[in-house]
């Protein structure tokens, strides 16, 4: 386990509530050897996956669960995951975040992509779903507890002699009290060479905030179906179904409006009762694509929904690469992006939030395409 | 570790014989965090395998070692054996039990077959050998002494996001004394869709029990031989050889013959002096399939038999499916299946056990076809 | 950890210089669960991983560092590296080692070979980069510390059912206050059958003995560029260039000269100064065919260049078994070689080897080809 150490200086002057942080190692099955780090701030808790590229397992936000229920019941330890399993399909394997990163230097379907060899040839390998970053432990990690606040820190490295080296440094941030979290990420390529980037957040929710009638809003320029399935619910695109054993997933692209300058914006999902909600807050600079994943399959299935804030849609790198849509950073380069999750829990809140989207999505002209378009899906 | 506790009260009052259950962790090399229980009811001892799927790595019953000699000298933890490798050979690179189950969703040889991805699209991808259950460490272990014997329990995930979701959920038992251990095995499908299923337990032999002029015995309806190899030796399919390095593995697939009712049957493997046999019991309800792996190469290589009973023969799934001999459970739905593993040490009981034999044997025609048959083989 | 004890008795009466043997095990990230042994002889120092085939990480000869710097940083676990990732070049997921072996049944670029399946069939096989040894732990390994010497030596199975049987034993020699070390190994074929076997030692060098002007000496017969990237550079194979971010690698393979009778070699590499070098022991007996691997890239890519010498060239198996250069190992066969590595920091040190190196090259008439030759190459 990277150390964790807390500095007790600091935790006498952090808040009076109620609060812990808790650093222990999973036994058992699959997750034999898993590090996790428990952060409850006094209102929000959650549980960040050390061993699997620090991701967050789970949340809970006063009595509401945030995250969902997978088939994948414990947090699997990477070692058991091959990738290439399954035709590419091996990350489901280990998939039951509520926060997931699909990265650093591919992620989305699988696919064949061509890559430089040791040679300096051109080789045809095959990409396998999501990328690596899921299944990498971290490196080193600290926490950091001051007097409003408690910062996770941890360090990844997706490197390879050949390939591309790139770090991700990561900082989850929650103050005492509050019901939000934030993850400011770094990603630095370590290597001489310029390297392809690619990053997205599986933010991923079943119920309770996922039931019949809980809805999706997010201020859009553009929505488009990915393809002919997800074209189907097209007109009802932005509301959710109850769990449907047998319903096949789909999966919207869609350009989001950001406020003037900072172009941050916002995508909230919401209950059927507009009592709750899960609100994210980023940059479209950060993060010029958004997807959203209806998976409202039978509950044992996985009845989830995904928020996804991301530097590219999730189709194959080549793709993406042909749109324009996959950044290159320069030797030595780091990328930082910021993304605050928000988790409301009274009608007032869940109404401001929805009044500001409403106010962004004024400045856009909201487009609906019926079908899946040449620029977001390969048609 | 799966938590193993031994509830001291029920101790107490078990049989005085001396007895022993013990648990521990395999340290070095390929098998470093194997988890192991190893039973000894006084007569019949042997080691659970946790890490590898609740397998049974080698057994003892009084002087008689039960179990092989693989060139793959320690239990291997799962996290180092890729099923892709060598063409999708790589379980092999962890086999070496006494008892292994090949499963739960495919066993057999490996193949491509078509799967539905998370799209609800076909998509072709290649089953490597024998599935995953043998490289999957159980998530929850427990033992049970009671006043006539000894029950370990443990349970095994095979679950994927959009892929199968099958529990295992096994039961190993041995009373006081005898030289039997029982193995209840219950299969459920935790999914909210259909899900195939596939078992066969690899039960293997070495020396002393295997040994020229060792015989196999069990009521029969059809013998055929897998492919043209396996025709070479029909004639003789039901002795052994002496280790002969570079002999190429045989394989028969049966039909066999059951009681009335219950449909129970058994198959015997005895070593040539008629005073050592190794006697499985089981309902055709639960295995209707049956195959003889014999692969008397050379000591080094691995001197040694497979009796298997399972519900396919060990070809690939595709082929199985076709002839109608894959299961698919319900969403739901669990099979729970029993076999009985009695190893036998004087010559009285042996000839009881084949007097048992031929009795069922009368019932059948016994048909040995001298090649492989459609019906079996793709041929 | 295999046990790793020391003889208190030995220690007593070894060297009364300051020496330190040190067993423990990684923490943190990939290289969780990595035991290594540190032995350090009063002069010379380096890191035996044991959980990686018994590479040595890196060393330290005074102040003079022995080894590289990988983009990848910490040694990774084997269980977290797939040799097939990246079209079988996932080898390079854990490269960082100052040795490392490439085998034991195959070693060098990737390629599809014939296996022969447990049928007796023939199959064809990816055989990804530099084989298995280097993500095998070791299975067993104990210290020896006598009046003179600490010697490791350590047990490592590349085996499976139906597949190679290959046993590596190995002992690292190192005298107190010496600079050098010494590498016996003992291949073993502990199958009933032929078994090919390869045999690579890749030792590696980045700065300070790498650097602008450094030189690589060895007493040849023939070299030739393995390709027309090689090609390119032919006329000063035998000189450094500072770290080039971008540059490509060039590989040379020889053909060495030796001493009559024991046919006993070296190869060396000197720093510009030259009064720092790694000099290399061999006999061709054991080594015939060494390659000099260039890879003089960016720092943070890794600049390095390997000396190898090897049982065969690094071309994929295939080609080198048309060519004749791969062993089979007869049942029951060992073949044991010996590698002495040393570090050599006087200029007069430095010029008795030269003098030693260009002694054998009078004997030689040092061809060097233009371009890739057909014995060497695939062209």
């Amino acid at each position: 386990m990277p150390a964790i150490r807390i500095d007790e200086t600091l935790v006498s002057t952090a808040s009076r509530q109620p609060w812990s942080v808790r650093s222990r190692t999973l036994r058992g099955g699959t997750q034999e050897g898993v590090d996790v780090v428990e952060i409850d701030n006094g209102k929000l808790s959650f549980v960040v996956l050390l061993s699997r590229g620090m991701g967050i397992w789970k949340g809970q936000n006063g009595k509401t669960r945030l995250g969902w229920d997978s088939p994948v019941k414990d947090p699997v330890h990477p070692s058991l995951v091959n990738a290439n399993d399954c035709g590419g399909l091996g990350w489901l394997k280990g998939f039951n975040e509520w926060i997931v990163r699909c990265g650093l230097s591919s992620m989305g379907a699988p696919g064949a992509d061509v890559l430089v060899d040791n040679n300096g040839n051109e080789m045809e390998a095959f990409l396998p779903l999501h990328g690596n970053i899921a299944n990498l432990p971290a490196r080193a990690a600290c926490i950091e507890i001051t007097a409003e606040e408690i910062i996770l820190r941890g360090e990844v490295h997706e490197t390879m002699m050949f390939g591309p080296a790139l770090r991700l440094n990561t900082e989850i941030r929650t103050c005492f009290g509050s019901s939000t979290l934030t993850i400011n990420d770094t990603v630095t390529n370590m290597g001489d060479n310029p390297a392809e980037h690619q990053l997205l957040y599986h933010v991923n929710y079943g119920q309770p905030l996922l039931e019949k009638g809980a809805r999706f809003l997010a201020p859009f320029k553009q929505v488009a179906p990915r393809d002919p399935r997800a074209a189907e619910g097209i007109d009802h695109f932005d509301t959710f179904d109850a769990a449907v054993p047998g319903f096949v997933e789909q999966a919207y692209f869609m350009e989001l409006a950001g406020k003037r300058g900072n172009r941050e914006t916002l995508a909230m999902l919401k209950n059927a009762g507009g009592d709750q909600a899960s609100l994210l807050r980023f940059s479209l600079k950060d993060f010029p694509c958004f997807t959203l994943w209806k998976n409202t399959a039978g509950e044992r299935d996985g009845y989830v929904t995904g928020l996804e804030p991301a530097t590219a849609y999730p189709n194959p790198r080549r793709f993406e690469r042909q749109k324009g849509r996959v950044i290159t950073l320069a030797s030595g380069q780091s990328r930082s992006t910021s993304l605050i999750v928000e988790n409301l829990d009274t009608k007032k809140a869940v109404k401001a939030a929805e009044a500001e989207i409403k106010g962004l999505q004024k400045s856009a002209k909201g487009k609906v395409s019926q079908t899946a378009i040449a620029r977001f899906s390969n048609i």
